[in-house]
């Protein structure tokens, strides 16, 4: 694994990006220029959460890109008409903006290519890889290459998913060492603080806490 | 080559993406959906045109898509403030938007994805090969499999560019053929009608007809 100078973070400023952002400072990163994509989300918590973990982590530029996903449209992300289903309904698949990561990963290198950073870091973990495909390695192996062969001048770009391989669980206990201030990440898809305890996010948060003998910071409903 | 019953098609309202949608309705494509992706362009006139066109070609629906392409900044298509080069500058690379074809791409295949759709057409040509590397073929290979594997559910995703292996002067031969109504395109890079006649985009529409020994029927200035 190398590790560049200068890179670009896509941070949400749910858990799994925020252990990302802290586990990159860990590797001496010296320029790390977080990006949050403002698609509509009903939960706008976590923008704040973005820029404010940005803030307490150091990151040399936070910037807010917009790409309106509610035009796409049919999903409870981002459709408030639409109700957001419990973790017991099974119905993760439900929650699916097409290409939502391939747009962000892709207009965050967009940007990047402006400022001449071609590393780019997200936060896949194995948790997401049945609901989700675009959460697989596989599938940035593929992007990759098309963002190489797309690039402005003959470059190579990176897509970086360090924690592509672990579960959730393994995230925060990495996260536990390296003292991030989970306090401070968002989660629930109901995009409510409280947060709501029963959605498929927040189900998978308790989980991961639960399993580290840890206890999550954030107030529950 | 295959022809399926239901595609989409970028319309963007220039040139070659017009005589892209007549030729697709001599192939008896059932089911044409346009879609023009404003993305905060100079050159207006081309959303006009692309519903104007959709209209006249008999176009199953015609949907505009937002991708604010202004904040990724320091171009002369978004940026009021940049001189658009005239084609004897040679400077056509400062006239890329990073990533632009693969976010318009992205975008319009989420939406097709979301009626069912898995057939996408556009008009790279090859003229464009030497300042635009997102306009080659391989880069759609590339750009093929990381949306396949990308797709919600497991399945192939088809990106057609009939024309990239032709000059813009043969995709005018063509049109000419297929009687595109040319006067209703637009291709300026100044946004302005009647057009500039000097930037790279007016001088190689010219070109093509003249190579033809045809007359563009749209006024210059």
């Amino acid at each position: 694994m190398f590790f560049p100078k200068r890179a670009v973070l896509l941070l949400s400023g749910g858990m799994d990006s925020t252990t990302l952002l802290w586990w990159m400072n860990a590797q001496n990163i010296s320029q790390i220029h977080t990006v949050a994509i403002d698609y509509g989300q009903r939960h706008r918590i976590e923008l704040e959460s973005s820029a404010k973990l940005s803030q307490v982590a150091g990151a040399a530029s936070h910037r807010v890109l917009k790409l309106d996903l509610t035009q796409i449209g049919g999903n409870p992300l981002t459709d408030a008409n639409r109700d957001v289903p419990a973790a017991a309904d099974n119905q993760q698949i439900n929650t699916v903006v097409p290409y939502r990561n391939m747009l962000f990963v892709t207009l965050a290198t967009a940007w990047a290519e402006t400022e001449g950073i071609n590393n780019l870091y997200l936060s896949p973990v194995k948790d997401d890889y049945a609901a989700y495909r675009d959460c697989r390695r596989d599938f940035y192996d593929a992007l990759e290459g098309a963002l190489s062969l797309g690039a402005t001048r003959e470059s190579n770009v990176y897509i970086h998913t360090p924690f592509v391989d672990k579960w959730k669980a393994e995230v925060v206990a990495l996260g536990l060492k390296l003292d991030v201030p989970y306090q401070h990440t968002h989660t629930c898809y109901e995009g409510i603080r409280p947060a709501c305890g029963i959605c498929d996010a927040c189900s998978e948060r308790l989980e991961a806490f639960h399993a580290n003998n840890a206890t999550d910071p954030l107030p529950y409903a």
